[in-house]
């Protein structure tokens, strides 16, 4: 669904805020859909802004030959119609969108409640607390401005190829403008019922699921390395039968390539502490016991502890090799 | 691989102990299997064994016409060439095969290593520490009996078809000899190096991998029906994006179904109180720490205390929905 065939239906401009791993994928799936005839990047890391304007000017969807925004303002306009906000967490979030929530200085009119103008929309697609995308949303709402909740699964690869998995949620109106853009970023656009918010909680519950099969993963091949098995034959073994996961699959593939050295970082370890420490935050809010996950995060924890916060997820398995 | 064409290859007699769910699966897999012109079968349940010896009579294959036999010594004999075992737990194993480890009163002679003559071998298919199993093999070696650790994955309904996914382990004359009968019971025969042991070790692992995802598939949706999301569009979700496991789709769609009432029982919840606390004593004694799985394990243990034991171990759920 990555293209819009009527030219007439382009939406006018699209900033995307934030390109890391993440970001950066969607805002180039977004230049190859079509479904702007511009779009504009933001990033505090200049040389991702820079890497991303050269793609653009390839593609003739730069606005300006060569600059390189720095500041918000620059990116986001009253002409702006729709924002994509890609994150690491919530407290950018909250700078980026109205100023607030950050220790660092902030010109207080360099935000998107401020730069936006009213019938624009945004599409929140970190992952953060329903509690906090519920008050954007509101907060926005009163400022004439639409807003998405809509975070997304799938990696960088998946967001690269405009294959994300999205679970979008908000009042009609704005999921009615966001649609388009939504189509061009994913291979499954799900509605969730219910308002914003509602997004965020399914992620947070696929969080929990991807976050704890990450570690047992760990967990069991730590083990079967303890027990003297070929961790190889046990990766097969466990892949075609009851044990199986998709995160087994993935993530112990690298937790067994990495034997005493590293592995490429897909996504880092520190996420998964973000994200399930949202669950635990989201999860005690609802007056409902997660012990599984709550020993998870303990582990992805231990591997900050352990300096590997900015590796791949699967170097978690550390953990485990050293206390085994 | 259910037949063995040439009848001259065909194993002269079976016999199978413990013809519940999965062994009276495994014995009529072996009746269509052609791979022995007789199977026996042995349980304390007499109307199992008489439910056998209906089906093995329509074939042909009973030993003696409507016979039920009551005692192990009317099913293993001098004859007897190979002996299948799969029994619910590490003492009924202990009891048949070598008459100690039940507190219940027993004929000293009335078990297999007091049965069987040399050469015979015994096909241990229980879920057992590797503890138990290399003493096993060691005790019937001293008998001249061979051996062959053999823990099975897979459901009653892959038993039936011959089509389990079997962790082998042993000497190589103990596997050879065993080998027609594995191939008559499993699409993947996954042979494992290192003696017996090694096979229940990798089947540890598989259910340390297996009984967190029940029980994490039970977390995540009960946080999701207390967050007033729809768990069919959350099931859905999760299963097409990187949070899915072979667990979470078959035990959560059971999960789902229950509602406030209860599903039919593929596999009693107190199995997995069984299998993890097998874990639990084996990577203790490895020295390898398994936080998650013994979270995991709590979580069924709570399932018994609510009575759930013979329940389907989807039924952890209720666990969570107790306390949501």
């Amino acid at each position: 669904m990555n293209d819009t065939s009527s030219s007439n239906s382009k939406i006018p401009h699209i900033a995307v805020i934030g390109i890391g791993a993440m970001g950066g994928g969607m805002a180039r799936a977004l230049l190859d859909s079509n479904v702007s005839h511009r779009v504009d990047a933001y990033d505090r890391a200049l040389p991702l802004v820079e890497a991303f304007y050269r793609d653009a000017q390839k593609l003739g969807k730069a606005a300006t030959d060569g600059h390189s925004p720095t500041k918000l303002s620059q990116v986001v306009t009253k002409e702006t119609s729709l924002v994509l906000v890609v994150l690491q967490n919530e407290a950018q979030c909250e700078q980026v969108c109205f100023g607030t929530g950050s220790p660092q200085a902030n010109d207080e009119n360099d935000n998107l409640r401020s730069l936006l103008s009213h019938g624009s929309c945004v599409i929140v697609s970190s992952t953060v607390t329903a509690t906090w995308i519920r008050q954007a949303c509101t907060k926005f709402r009163e400022a004439g401005i639409l807003c998405v909740d809509c975070p997304v699964s799938g990696g960088p690869v998946r967001a690269r190829d405009g294959q994300l998995t999205l679970m979008a949620s908000g009042d009609d109106d704005s999921l009615a403008v966001a649609r388009p853009l939504l189509d061009a970023l994913a291979s499954q656009v799900h509605v969730i019922d219910g308002g914003a918010g509602m997004g965020s909680t399914v992620k947070m519950v696929h969080q929990l699921l991807a976050g704890v099969h990450v570690v047992v993963a760990a967990e069991a091949l730590a083990l079967a390395a303890k027990a003297g098995l070929d961790v190889v034959q046990v990766y097969e073994i466990v892949n075609g039968a009851a044990g199986a996961s998709w995160m087994f699959r993935d993530r112990g593939e690298r937790m067994i390539a990495a034997g005493d050295g590293d592995v490429p970082v897909n996504s880092q370890a520190q996420i998964f502490v973000k994200d399930l420490d949202i669950v635990h935050a989201e999860a005690k809010k609802l007056q409902s016991p997660i012990p599984i996950a709550s020993a998870a995060l303990q582990q992805f924890i231990s591997a900050q502890s352990l300096g590997l916060s900015e590796r791949d997820d699967s170097q978690v398995v550390k953990v485990y090799e050293n206390v085994t």
